[in-house]
């Protein structure tokens, strides 16, 4: 199997709470819905999703919880918030301080203010509106 | 905020287990333990991390699920097999067929055998150890 990822999809009990948040609140402006032509029904998972096509790397989709669990053919498990983190590496620390306070003006939930980590980065994590981790981090080592 | 992602992290309840499979199953040779000789208590994230590096885009990580309610500084959940997938694009159907069945002879368990979904792609479910779920797809209107 190739190392590679081309799409990472998270899983949201309310998919335009989810739009707003990313597109309006995060400001991912290319955030759009797809597929909402297709219909499921009780055990075919119905095409609505949002699509955010990132700078580098993978696509990030929205989908709904129960649809995933159809697609995927797995039960629906109730949400948890230590399931993942996505890392968004910026330039410095004035950058990681100024952006988890742009996502908490945004309605994100910041749960661990900035601070140095002993593996030598800068950080601070916010939540989004489903629960999913985002950690806001400067390494010295990265170009961000 | 850039959109941008550099790191993904899965939180994992047996960090060997886990890097046995993505390592030696799925055969992502770069995957190697970092940060070991940090170590945690109650309150502090240990370092331990395995990373991966991708061909393209960011790094994926595979962390232990307290490590990461401790650095991320919210509640432990139970795990869920709804929180995510992560999408790999391959070249054809046929590929779509074999990389399901190398990871199933890795010990993934497919949760989702292979067939067409009407939004014009055809693929499979398989689970990691962790009850992460990855999507093997053919998407014609992409280049794999």
């Amino acid at each position: 199997m190739k190392p590679r990822i081309h799409v990472i999809t998270l899983a949201v009990d309310d998919l335009e709470r989810a739009l707003r948040f990313y597109r309006d609140g995060l400001g991912f402006a290319s955030a759009r819905v797809l597929g909402a032509q297709i219909a499921g029904d009780e055990t075919h998972a119905a095409g609505a999703v949002v699509v955010i096509e990132l700078e580098r790397g993978p696509v990030l989709c929205l989908y709904p919880r129960s649809e995933l669990a159809k697609d995927a053919g797995v039960p629906r498990s109730a949400p948890s918030r230590t399931e993942l983190s996505i890392g968004h590496a910026v330039e410095s620390r004035a950058a990681v301080d100024a952006l988890l306070a742009e996502a908490e003006a945004a309605g994100a939930r910041v749960t661990d203010r900035p601070h140095e980590r002993p593996w030598g980065i800068y950080s601070g994590y916010f939540e989004d509106p489903d629960g999913h981790l985002w950690e806001v981090l400067w390494n010295p080592a990265l170009t961000a």
